[in-house]
């Protein structure tokens, strides 16, 4: 088994290198590149990704599989050899079922539509990607073909960010959550809005980034092994278990837009950061989930980040950097406003209770078109129909309406948004398991010690890396399968005071 | 022969997409990388190189060339098509006789004695690396045993960065060049040394990097393919024709020396920027060796950027850019400071006489070290007795002796330093036949306008690439072999009236 496991871990490091290099050009891309490097990058990525797939897909690693499977299958199941066997091969049986000039033509098709689409999004001009859109449909429907026996065609798709959930497993908690969910919105909205016009005044760039990172430092982000950038669009991206950066973009007339952001990559990185360095370099040094992912980018942007206990701490300091805006709002006003509710027309700018409409209308549209329940022609319909039923907004345009996201214009349709949801509910989730092992993490926060939550996080969670699923992985971590109680408590133990509700049956 | 050139050129271009890829994770490690991605970004690097060589000594590239050469031959040598069969040729050749695996150790060797030099060079530690750099001359030495035939073990290195030259050619040339100059460094270090303490002074570090920009923005240095970061070392790096970077360093108490890097990486970085677009992606988009490459670096910065005309047009900008230092200093007291010649213990500090003496002994020692005549036990004591016999200087320590220079602690020993000083003689040598071609040239210089001469390198160097040698090059863009003689006169028109000498018999 040894010599197996040897030649298997050597054969996947190769891959990762080559993965790992294509996130660097993909990070440089973004941060650092003159517009001049564009065209030679995108074939130069395009080539070190078909080698990864290539090498990874080689009939020799199946076999390897196959040889090792029922060795570790003796092992514990929380060995690492048993679960990089078994992270092995889910990837490897996604991997290998697609042909190469398949996800050789995805690539070229999904990187001209993305291209189609940055022009499409500005010009409010749905017509010019539809034609994209209904390929990349096809395309999606053709990839899930390669997974007979799927309950749904959205099954493989979702398999590629939440293994192992169903399109109807995902339905029912989005439905539960939803009529919890829509009570509490009605609730809020229906009372005066909260006022946030204290954060948007402006605020010097260098002192945003330097606020940030003195709290992500706090946190636990560790900066010998990340750093920080700035890109249109904030990300997290991994080069090893040493090099985990996050990059951030600043509005400076907005105090808080930057630091949420960072706070959020930083939810992201402090998990990549916290996995087992024994794992370095195979499949197992993941996130994985992106619901579980999600989690954490959640769980320190919002349930930490965006809590009364954590201003309590840091609001001072806050004010300290930013006295023009801040010195005469009192803390109560600014948590008032980095909390405010409102029904709006855009995912990313949505808050924490609304966000999951948002979503929930994308991941129905997702299947629906899968299904063939929705053609691509009435797309914006639907998408202006659903808005106004789930959030009682008219869609202006499609500019800010169906073309909002990157995700269909750049990727396959299906799996692309759930993850989102189910990172507010298992964020939640996380967090309350930690509370019950350690009752004092409210207060620690307080103090501006993170150390206990962080702690824990990384023990339950983050060094796990990919050696369980996401639900093997929550059931370990809190005691029982994902439940959306949890984010719901927390939902009205937050907001009842803030927007003193009165009792929403359906909450508790 | 058109389906063997095509399939050449795919490839190459597979190839070419590793090999740049590498140099983008080379330039983040040396720019952004936080220390904890030092470990994995080694093997990163080496695994995309050992595949960058694995597919360019796939033996089917060896039978297109035996398939094209007849066909090619037959067309005019200056033509793309022969250029390139001839430059594949040159470059497989030399890679196809390495094995793989030695290039994975060394790549692995030499990314870990890089490490430990950074430690071990500011604390005067000889001792430690002594261990890697004996395994650093046992395989300088045993990659020049794949190329048995070779009149000395340093030819096959000195190939590597300027083909077609040996040792014995480098040593002629380096002789006769020792026997002209050195009565002038004497003549000139009788004189009283230039006082260029107007040159260390406090200059912001913005200011210093932003005039930097101005300036080769003018000479000609495209930032829509380009840009400009901060290392500990400055180099150029090509990601493609269309991305060609340049590093810096500043320090703040001296008005000039960021300055004068940026000019030097600008005409290296001009080069690869001029280079015909077509040739992209191929062995043809490369400067054509190390001595041609540094004589645009040296041209740039020394015969342009040091020259009493370029200051007659940029000092008082240079003046208004930073007054407190300057506004009271002459416009010559600032030339004869910038062109201050003196014997220095530091190669990267020397002045462009002086320069050509630290290059030649340590060409000497690689020889002797390759050669078995020095061992490494005794190098930093044959530093120091050349050093005293070369410069008349006692060297204090290691730390600025032998440890000075990074090329040995990060690379394979021979053929790392004779370009410099080629580039010192190569770059008179255009200049002087620009000149004749535009009697002009430093009229307009002095006027600010540098296109006349940024338009006859291009033409007559940098777009031709790899296309000629150095020596097809050099004989078709100035009329002849290479030769001295331009350089000495170079060095003896300025510095004759700098330094009131008088006739040095030898020098003309």
């Amino acid at each position: 088994m040894k010599a197996s496991l040897d030649e298997l871990k050597r054969r996947l490091l190769e891959v990762n290198d080559l993965q790992m290099a294509t996130a660097v050009l993909r990070w440089d891309q973004t941060t650092y590149m003159p517009p001049g490097g564009a065209e030679a990058r995108g074939r130069q990525m395009a080539t070190l990704s078909r080698l990864a797939h290539e090498k990874f897909t080689d009939q020799e690693i199946g076999k390897l599989l196959d040889r090792l499977e029922p060795e570790t299958a003796k092992l514990p199941f929380d060995s690492d050899e048993a679960g990089l066997v078994r992270a092995t091969r889910r990837e490897y049986d996604q991997a290998a079922r697609v042909p190469a000039a398949f996800i050789s033509e995805l690539n070229e098709h999904c990187a001209h539509s993305y291209q189609v689409w940055t022009e499409a999004r500005p010009a409010n001009d749905f017509a010019r990607v539809r034609p994209l859109l209904e390929k990349t449909l096809e395309m999606s429907r053709e990839y899930a073909g390669y997974f007979p026996g799927s309950e749904s065609p959205a099954d493989p798709l979702i398999d590629l960010s939440d293994y192992g959930m169903k399109a109807s497993d995902v339905r029912r908690v989005f439905g539960e959550l939803r009529t919890r969910l829509v009570p509490i919105v009605r609730a809020i909205t229906a009372k005066p809005p909260a006022d946030d016009s204290c954060l948007h005044q402006h605020a010097p760039e260098a002192q945003q980034l330097a606020f940030g990172l003195e709290i992500i430092r706090r946190f636990g982000y560790d900066f010998t092994r990340g750093r920080q950038d700035k890109t249109h669009h904030p990300f997290m991206t991994k080069f090893s278990l040493g090099d985990v950066r996050i990059t951030t973009r600043v509005r400076e007339d907005d105090v808080t837009d930057a630091l949420f952001s960072t706070l959020h990559e930083s939810g992201h990185a402090m998990y990549e950061q916290g996995i087992d360095r024994s794992y370095e370099g195979s499949p197992l040094a993941s996130g994985t989930s992106s619901g579980v992912h999600e989690s954490q980018s959640r769980l320190w942007e919002n349930v930490v980040g965006r809590s009364r206990g954590f201003w309590n701490y840091a609001y001072p300091e806050l004010q300290r950097a930013f006295p023009g805006p801040l010195s005469k709002v009192p803390l109560d006003t600014f948590y008032r406003a980095i909390n405010k509710v409102q029904r709006s027309l855009i995912r990313t700018d949505a808050d924490e209770v609304t966000y999951n409409l948002h979503v929930m209308l994308r991941f129905d549209i997702e299947v629906d078109l899968l299904e063939g329940r929705l053609a691509i022609r009435d797309l914006p319909e639907a998408w202006r129909a659903r808005f106004e039923s789930d959030l009682g907004l008219a869609v202006p345009d499609d500019r800010d309406g169906v073309l909002q996201d990157v995700h269909w214009y750049s990727g396959l349709i299906g799996g692309a948004f759930q993850g989102y949801t189910l990172g507010n509910v298992l964020g939640a989730q996380f967090y309350a398991a930690a509370c019950r092992a350690h009752p004092d993490i409210p207060e620690r926060i307080a103090k501006g010690e993170f150390a206990t939550l962080h702690t824990w996080l990384r023990e339950n969670v983050y060094r796990h890396g990919a050696k369980f699923t996401a639900a093997e992985l929550v059931q370990r971590a809190t005691g029982g399968p994902m439940s959306i109680e949890p984010y719901l408590g927390y939902l009205w133990d937050k907001y009842q005071p803030l927007y003193d509700l009165e009792g929403v049956a359906a909450a508790r």
